[in-house]
C-alpha cells in the first residue's frame, strides 16, 4: 500500500510498497477517508520526538478488519480515534491520566505508524463512532478540536477575563472559537489578515500582532504560535499573576541546530518576576469534540485550505507549511 | 559614605565617597547592621535587569532619620524592609498585588539604590519592626525566608505529595525547611555534600543530584538552582500533570552572550507533552517570615558561611559565588 513515511534521516517520502499493517489483539484496521496535516507533522520532520515511520494522526475512517478480542460491531463503522495508545497498567493509567501513560505509543508521533497511509491500525479502545450528521470534512477535525477544548478544561474562566489567543493558525482559530463560546472577552492575535478574516466572519475580536500593544494587560494568553518566539510575546502580553496556556510543541533547539536552524535562548525571568502560571496543554476530550461538531457550535470547514492526494507525498507537508495556508486535507 | 556600587559597565566596586541619601516624603533613612548577599546580586553583575547603582536588598537595620509624613515612632527602631517600593495607584496595587506594582522600584534591583551602603532610604510603608528575640543574624534572613514562604502560599499541598527542592543553595535550603514543616514528603536534591549535610542535621531527606534517578515521579519540584539548566532537570523529575515552582531568575541569554557566556536553548516541549503546571514565584510575606523566625521554626544561622566588611567590596560577591558557600553576610 501507499504511505507517507518519515525516514530516520528526517526526510519524508512516499513509500508505494509499504507493508500492509495487521491488527493485533485489541486492534482494528482502519481505512482513512480524510486525513489532516498538523503542525506537529511538520515539527516531526524537523526532528521533534526523533520519530521515524508513517506520519499522521488526524483522520476519519472506516473500520475494515479487527484483531482478537475486538467487538465485531466496529466493522464498517465510521470512526475518529484517540492517538495515545496506552498500557492500562501504569500509575498514570490507574490515576485516570491515560493520555500520560508511561508506556504509550502515539499514532504517527511516537513508536507507532500513523494514518497517512491507505490503511493503519489502532486499538479499538481508542475509537469513537462518528454520527451521521458529522461528515468527513468535519470529522477529520475531531483530534485538533479536542486539543482546543483541552484548554478550556484546564482553565477556570470567571468574570469575563481578557483572553488572547496568540497565533492565527489551525489550532489558534479552533481555540479562539472554543473560548469565545464561554463568557469571556476573547481576541485572536496573529500575523495573517486572510486568516484573521475568519474571526471577523465568526464575530470574534481579532488584531494583527503588529497593531497590538504589549502592555501586560491580558489575564490569559493561549500560545498557539507553534514557534519558539511565541512564549516571549505571550509573556509581554500577560498581566502579573496571569495565566499562559502553552500549546506549542516544537523541535528542541539541539535538533534544530543539527539541521542548521538557529536556536534562540529563551528568557524565562518574566515568569518568575510576574509570577505567571504556565499550563502545558496537549490532547483533549474526543467525545466532547464530536458533540461540539454535531451541534455545529464551531466552524471547521472554513479552515480547509487545500485537498491533496496521498500520492502527492512531501508536497502536502510543504503546502501545510506555507504562510496563509490553514488545514490541508488529503485522501489515500 | 561607603557603598558597593554596580557600574553601568557591569563591574561592582566600592565607592568610598558615595553621596549620602536623603529620605524624601514617606521615606526613612536606615543604617543597616547586617546585609546578606543573594544570588540575584550576582546575576545583576551579569546583566540581569540591566541594573546600575548601589547593590543589595537583604538587610536588618536601624531607622536613623525620617522624611515628611512618616510616623516618628519609627526613629531608632530595628527593622526589616520589603524591597518593592510601590505607587499605590495602579491596577495591580488596587488589586492587592502591590509586589507587582506597574511603577515599582525595587531596592538594589530596579531603579533604586540598595542597602550595601552605610545608609540607604526606603518607604516607611515597607518597614516591619523586628522583635527583640530575633537577633540581627536571623533578621537579615527575613527577605529570603519570605521568598521561600511564598512557594507554600502558591501551592495547595494535600495527601503527602512527593516534593523535590532542586538546588542546595541559600534559597533551596530555606525552601526545604519551610516545605518540610507541612505534611509533605520533601527531599532536597543538590550537588554539594557539605550543603546537604545541613538537611541531615534538620532531619530532611536529601540526595546528591548524580544519585537521583530522573524518573518523572515527583508531584512538585521547586527549582532553586539559580541556573538555566535547572528547568530541564526539573522537567525530567516531574510526573505528568505535576507542578514546577520556578524561583530561578537569571540574566537573559542576550546579556550572558554579550558577556561571552554561552547560552543554551531550552526545550519547553516537556511542559506541553506532560501538561506541567509552572508557577513563577518571587517575593513573599515579611510578617510571616518574622513570625517563623521568632518561633525558631527554621534554622537560618547554620546558613551563614562568612562575615565580611563593606570595604571588602567585590570580594564579598566573589565569595558568595563560590561553590560550597552559603550565605555571606556583611556589615557596613
Amino acid at each position: 500500500m501507499q504511505a507517507l513515511v518519515l525516514d530516520s534521516d528526517g526526510k519524508p517520502r512516499v513509500d508505494a510498497h509499504h507493508a500492509d499493517p495487521v491488527p493485533h489483539a485489541g486492534e482494528v484496521l482502519i481505512r482513512p477517508t480524510r486525513m489532516g496535516v498538523c503542525s506537529t507533522d511538520l515539527e516531526l520532520c524537523k526532528g521533534y520526538m526523533g520519530f521515524a515511520g508513517v506520519l499522521g494522526h488526524e483522520f476519519v475512517g472506516v473500520v475494515e478488519e479487527y484483531g482478537k478480542g475486538v467487538d465485531k460491531a466496529w466493522l464498517g463503522k465510521r470512526v475518529a480515534g484517540e492517538i495515545n495508545c496506552v498500557c492500562g497498567d501504569c500509575d498514570m493509567c490507574k490515576a485516570g491520566l491515560k493520555e500520560h501513560c508511561r508506556d504509550r505509543t502515539v499514532l504517527g508521533i511516537a513508536g507507532r505508524d500513523g494514518c497517512f497511509a491507505e490503511r493503519f491500525v489502532l486499538p479499538a479502545a481508542n475509537l469513537h463512532a462518528v454520527p451521521d450528521n458529522v461528515d468527513d470534512d468535519r470529522a477529520v477535525f475531531v483530534e485538533p478540536l479536542a486539543a482546543a477544548l483541552q484548554v478550556v478544561r484546564q482553565l477556570t474562566i470567571e468574570n469575563r477575563p481578557y483572553i488572547t489567543v496568540l497565533g492565527d493558525g489551525r489550532l489558534g482559530l479552533l481555540c479562539a472559537q472554543v473560548l469565545a463560546r464561554l463568557n469571556a472577552t476573547v481576541r485572536c492575535v496573529g500575523k495573517h489578515e486572510t486568516k484573521l478574516a475568519l474571526c471577523e466572519k465568526w464575530g470574534i475580536k481579532h488584531r494583527l500582532l503588529g497593531d497590538v500593544g504589549l502592555r501586560q494587560d491580558q489575564d490569559i494568553v493561549v500560545d498557539c504560535t507553534g514557534s519558539a518566539g511565541g512564549l516571549s510575546v505571550a509573556l509581554q502580553m500577560l498581566r502579573p499573576r496571569g495565566t499562559l496556556v502553552l500549546k506549542t510543541t516544537i523541535a528542541p533547539p539541539e535538533a534544530q541546530s543539527a539541521q542548521g536552524r538557529s536556536s534562540t535562548g529563551l528568557d524565562l525571568s518574566p515568569i518568575v518576576i510576574n509570577e505567571i502560571n504556565v499550563i502545558g496543554s496537549r490532547c483533549g476530550p474526543f467525545a466532547e469534540a464530536i458533540d461540539v461538531l454535531s451541534r455545529e457550535e464551531v466552524d471547521v470547514v472554513s479552515l480547509i485550505s487545500r485537498r491533496m492526494k496521498l500520492s502527492d507525498g512531501p508536497a502536502v507537508l510543504e503546502q501545510a507549511g506555507k504562510p496563509g495556508v490553514l488545514k490541508v486535507l488529503f485522501e489515500p
